[in-house]
């Protein structure tokens, strides 16, 4: 039988307030278990780009990674972020590794290829190298990823996090029974996004066709969810969607998606 | 019997020129057996010090890190260069993984007590964790280290590479025999420091404190050399000081330490 192993995914809500950062890593370091955590990048990262005199360039809602905006994500999200997070977890004895996708060459991605928005120095990710996880987690260790990875040729490259933890819970599942968590501000998928009572507490592959048809879900979170869906079809064992409390009270409300 | 395993430090001379550091990077990537490689800072947190409109503050050739300069020294070090560091090595298939002192819990430091000066966030190494640095390396990995470390209590502190490069060679020396290769822009200990002829080939012990009391040996080079020293005698097999070339170029002269 497979071991168990959850990943877990916190975004910008946690990473921009620092109480909520330390509160949530004393929580990831009490939950019991293999575990994985992946880190997006916050607003520390544009921050630093405009103190530079550069402006942070989006498009669609995704950053366009010039080779300034590379450098400074680089910096950010896997030097500052990823070290301080780290620090923080080994003080609440949870022996973490902060890793981007070069390191180990864990997470093996491309340039995205140029359609009708040249994205710069985003990457998609193409491979995970699941026996080096494997070695970490069994030698106590709890991965700690940044949401950068490489292309095997020298170049780093910025990736959604959102995507990272899923590529990588589809990748380890082959040994592992992965439990996927994303982490937000809601307390899961709403039918009406400003009120928690319209909570959508489980959603399977038929009932997504539903809420795609009567645009209940749509948008921003469509694709995630979509993700969400590819993961458990590629062996992925469960996933949740709430806030960052789920990951250590049960009792808390939260979306489960199942196949 | 030991396994054998090479610590290769560089520094400035080499991490400030890009086509410097690409060509050190492949050879290093071509050593064959274990090893591990420690990088210094180079000058590129200082441009960013001065980037941010901050000043750069020295103190007997020392760095002093306040707050704002930790938070650069952390994501120049541990970001931008550690990373593309990591994934140039990775392009040579050297399998590089990148690590501060919080990773994995390797190196533990305490902030440096204030005597005469106080240079803020600068660590002073107390203990390497050797039992997962074997772990690692006996799973062909290369840890790469930068020069950040941490006190397990949530700090991260920056500290002297030179040292990170002594410290893990005495701290893994139980379990593997170290050779700890010191590169920089000269052939290696000079008695005159303007004229590569006067190449000291050799020191140990005896011929040290005849290099001392003669002042041959004084100044910037004196610590270095006698942290050297310390790291031999506990248990370090070989100390080597050359230029970069010198991990592939058995017939270029250096300067070797023994006891």
């Amino acid at each position: 039988m497979k071991q168990k192993l959850k990943i877990v995914k916190i975004g910008g809500n946690v990473i921009n307030d620092k109480n909520a950062l330390i509160s949530f890593l004393s929580d990831f370091a009490k939950m019991s278990g293999l575990k994985i955590l992946v880190h997006g990048g916050g607003k520390r990262a544009s921050e630093m780009i405009s103190e530079l005199g550069l402006k942070p360039k989006m498009i669609n809602g995704r950053r366009v990674t010039d080779e300034s905006t590379l450098e400074i994500v680089t910096m950010v999200y896997a030097g500052l972020l990823n070290k301080n997070i780290t620090a923080e977890l080994q003080k609440n004895n949870c022996n973490a590794i902060g890793l981007s996708g070069a390191d180990a060459n864990t997470i093996l991605a491309h340039k995205r290829i140029v359609k009708e928005v040249d994205y710069g120095f985003a990457g998609d990710v193409d491979a995970v190298n699941a026996d080096i996880i494997k070695v970490l987690v069994n030698n106590d260790l709890t991965p700690v990823f940044c949401a950068i990875t490489h292309d095997g040729n020298g170049q780093l490259l910025n990736t959604n996090a959102d995507t990272i933890a899923a590529k990588l819970a589809k990748g380890i599942s082959k040994y592992f029974e992965v439990e996927l968590i994303y982490c937000f501000e809601k307390l899961g998928v709403l039918a009406d996004v400003n009120d928690e009572a319209t909570l959508i507490e489980k959603i399977d592959f038929i009932s997504l066709s539903f809420f795609k048809k009567e645009k209940i879900i749509v948008e921003g979170m469509l694709p995630k969810i979509e993700n969400c869906f590819d993961a458990l079809q590629s062996g992925v064992a469960k996933v949740i969607i709430g806030k960052p409390e789920v990951i250590i009270d049960d009792n808390l409300k939260h979306t489960t998606l199942t196949l």
